[in-house]
């Protein structure tokens, strides 16, 4: 492939409607729909004036190298898998630049796949032929998920491997990752978003996952829990080490109550099955790395969705099981990992050379000091909008 | 203490609500409070006569021992921990004939003394006192639950141990067993009985367990379960064993239906929380039990019920889950384990030798063929009124 640095040739503005993507892929999953696409940098438009030249981008991405390089932005966008027509149309209002056609060679069908995973790259494949002429190039779940993962974890591999990788989706699948495509699922459990989302809305009535989440920041969990302190009649039983406080049993306290739904406040109710959903995805994470030995546990998927409350919850379980011995940890645009890994399948360009300043992050447990090592990882800075600056290395 | 045969001196029907208790136990959660009590046997009352002579009893019971017999029943009687009062006035309804009145012992404080465990034991000491006069003489919880299961458990010794021992109460406790008072709570989960009929409760306006669990028995969970089949386009995802029925995300559909509440069945409701809290609870178990190298897994407490697709919902989960490896096993009587753990902590009579043809069961699974051995257990047989015929010797 010859060399080709579109950042330098093009300007348009990457907010517009038309703007241009060069690369694209997609992860359909039982919720949500999400896209990865690569977009050039306006900032390298006028070569001296605010951007960079060529050698200069190629000296600041890749020191010694001497690979061709196109400069720009990894965007993240999600769709509701239930609108997933507004995914299309989003797709189609964009203009889709393949990277062989900037070399002026022409279009032929493999041009127009796109790598797709989750089930919705089956599901809607029909679909997306039909409306946009685009094949979806299947990937994987787990091989996308992994590699996304792997991906975004730019740290040094020796400190990285083996991990957990446990990816929150509409359902939770849980991967012991020992090394760049060595994994194996190892378990999982229906207990994940959509059982947040979907129990969620049918008790609170709000209309969107960020409506819920946002209600459950305001909520109090004790008011529908049923804690130890309500069986023990306000003691703890410190015999087996249960404070008061802990909770019991989820939504307990509504077999007593004689309150009818609607008389529950429903940030309380988002809140208890918030910290319900939190807590036993981080017991079963924890079990599971025990049972492989892995002291790390990577969290990711769209239930996190980089929520302070979410990620707290699931440190404070994992510390709870492993009475401090496990890790929780959080990754940033973790919502993406299966999109992240579908898009750097792509052949169209050498994705292993993909240089971003992108990010882990342990979250500063505030409640036990569960967490209280950085490993050493890089804090990732996105911009305003999300995106990620990169350079992908096109030789 | 003297010898005595009551069962062959006394002809009260133990049906009356005047019937005579010998010995009592309280298990007071957070739901339920649970009551064990012995009564004698009316078979006994006329001798010869279509019943035993003291000699008889012995022979049959006791082989060569010469202990002094009590021919009679265990009952079992649960009260909602709400309606405790209910219990309060169920209780000083019956006479209760503490064991050392029938000595000849005058009555003193100690001899009203109750055994009990659980929260409630604590939250409603003072209750029992005002009311009944009665002491409640605390057992402690986890003490009195393996007891209850170790004795309910008749089986050889060397055969039972070790074995994971889980509760399902309004909460789960998880108690590795390793002999008799050898135990160690090592888990446990917020999601269990409570969350089932709380939940269900405010999801279907059922106004009791049992109505939510026959309910679910109507139901189907297909219509609010996100299955695999549901985001693969009615396909499986074969490479990580994942059928295409599966059920990947609990209460996922009702992310993308635009039904409101009021527009699913109760029904299936009723079926998807079963089967959600009952699968994790099987995977949760299972992973403890894998922990600590433990291949049987005892389910009681009052979330099964003895209800066969409680149990076999929890049997296909353990058996998923260990790849066959493990077994989910019944108890009969699994709601009364702390209370009869309780009733035999009573140095009233020496419970070591009550003698009991009670019983295990092993869920004839009828899904995947996942119990398929017997392990020598007993197969017990209660009275139509859940009772248990038993002797208790009193020397």
């Amino acid at each position: 492939m010859d060399s080709n640095i579109v950042g330098a040739t093009e300007c348009s503005d990457r907010h517009e409607s038309a703007s241009q993507i060069y690369d694209l892929a997609l992860d359909i999953g039982g919720s949500l729909a999400k896209l990865v696409y690569f977009t050039k940098d306006n900032n390298h438009c006028v070569d001296g004036e605010g951007g960079v030249s060529h050698k200069a981008a190629l000296e600041m991405c890749n020191g010694s190298r001497s690979y061709p390089v196109l400069k720009g932005r990894l965007n993240f966008v999600k769709f509701e898998t239930s609108k997933i027509v507004d995914c299309l149309e989003f797709i189609q209002s964009k203009k889709i630049h393949f990277g062989n056609q900037h070399q002026g060679v022409p279009a032929n069908s493999s041009n127009n796949d796109i790598k797709a995973t989750g089930g919705g790259a089956y599901k809607y494949a029909d679909l997306f032929k039909e409306r946009l002429g685009i094949s979806l190039d299947k990937e994987d779940e787990m091989d996308s998920l992994v590699a996304g993962a792997n991906f975004l974890l730019k740290i040094d591999h020796n400190d990285l491997y083996p991990y957990l990788l446990v990816n929150i989706g509409s359902g939770v699948s849980m991967i012991k990752v020992e090394g760049d495509g060595k994994f194996q699922r190892v378990s999982g459990t229906s207990v994940g978003g959509g059982t947040f989302w979907g129990l969620g809305r049918l008790l609170t009535k709000c209309t969107s996952f960020d409506e819920l989440l946002e209600l459950s920041h305001r909520g109090n969990n004790r008011v529908i829990d049923m804690l130890v302190r309500d069986i023990y009649g306000g003691l703890e039983y410190s015999k087996i080490g249960l404070t008061s406080t802990a909770i019991a049993s989820s939504f307990g306290k509504a077999v007593s109550d004689s309150k009818e739904l609607e008389e529950y406040k429903p940030e309380d109710i988002a809140r208890s099955l918030l910290r319900m959903i939190s807590n036993n995805i981080g017991q079963i994470s924890y079990l599971n790395a025990l049972r492989y030995g892995l002291k790390r546990i990577f969290f990711g998927g769209f239930f996190i969705g980089g929520h302070a409350y979410t990620m707290d919850t699931i440190s404070v379980a994992v510390n709870f099981w492993s009475k401090g011995e496990a890790k929780a940890m959080f990754l940033q645009h973790e919502g993406f990992l299966g999109a992240m890994g579908a898009f750097m399948s792509s052949e169209k360009h050498g994705l292993k050379e993909l240089m971003v300043n992108q990010a882990v992050q342990q979250f500063p447990n505030s409640v036990c000091g569960a967490v209280n090592k950085i490993h050493g990882l890089l804090n990732g800075e996105s911009n305003d909008d999300g995106s990620i600056d990169c350079s992908v290395y096109t030789g």
